[in-house]
C-alpha cells in the first residue's frame, strides 16, 4: 500500500448535468471540454483532473465549476473564463476572485426548478 | 454578495461513469443513491451534497468514491461500506481508515482500457 492520499492535486468539477448548466444558463459541455483542453495543454495532466459532475444544487447561477481541495466555486461562467482559471488558479495557484461565487446562503440555492435528470 | 464561499461542509463524488464503477467493478450507481438516501436520513442535506461524476481515472479499483475538501478517497466499494461512510465520515468526521484509497502512484491509475465514455 503506497502512502499517497490523493491521485490529483487539484480536481475540477464541470456541472453538466440537467438543462440549466449546459444550455440554458450557458454552456457547459463546451467549458468542460476547454478545462479537459487547457489542462492537458497547460502540462497538468495527472496532476489536475477535470470531471464533470451531477447537479450542483445552484441551478440558475451557472455555469457552475468547483476546484477541490481548495472549494473554490465560480459561477456564471463562459468559454472565455476557462483560459484564465487555468493559468491564474490551476497554474499559479491563485483563484481568480472576480468569477468567483458566493452563495447566497449555506446549502442548495436554486433560482430555477428542479430538473428531472440524476443528481 | 454573501461572504459564504462554499454552499456545502462536504461534497462526496461518485464515480458512475463508463462501464467500470457502475457495472463491471461494482454497483455504483446504488452506492450514489445509497449515499442520497443516507445523507438525507441522517438530517445532513443542505450540509453533504452527493454528487455522480465522470471517471476518476482509477479504472479497476472502484466503485471509487472521494470526499472533499478532505480529498479522502474511497475505493472498491460495494454498498455495505455506504452507512458506515456516512455515520463515520460524514456525521462524525472521521474517515473509515479500512475502505481508503491509496493509489499506487500520483495521477490515472487504470487497471482497465479507457471507456469511450466522456469522463
Amino acid at each position: 500500500m503506497s502512502n499517497i492520499e490523493s491521485p490529483f492535486e487539484k480536481h475540477v468539477f464541470v456541472c453538466t448535468s440537467g438543462r440549466y448548466c449546459p444550455a440554458l444558463d450557458g454552456n457547459s459541455l463546451e467549458i468542460h471540454k476547454a478545462f479537459k483542453e487547457l489542462v492537458a495543454k497547460a502540462g497538468l495532466k495527472g496532476k489536475v483532473r477535470v470531471n464533470n459532475s451531477g447537479c450542483l444544487d445552484q441551478c440558475g447561477h451557472g455555469p457552475m465549476v468547483v476546484v477541490y481541495p481548495d472549494a473554490v466555486w465560480y459561477s456564471h461562467l463562459s468559454l472565455d473564463d476557462v483560459p484564465v482559471i487555468v493559468e491564474e488558479h490551476l497554474v499559479n495557484g491563485r483563484p481568480v476572485e472576480r468569477l468567483r461565487y458566493h452563495p447566497p446562503k449555506p446549502g442548495g440555492n436554486r433560482e430555477r426548478p428542479s430538473d428531472t435528470r440524476p443528481a
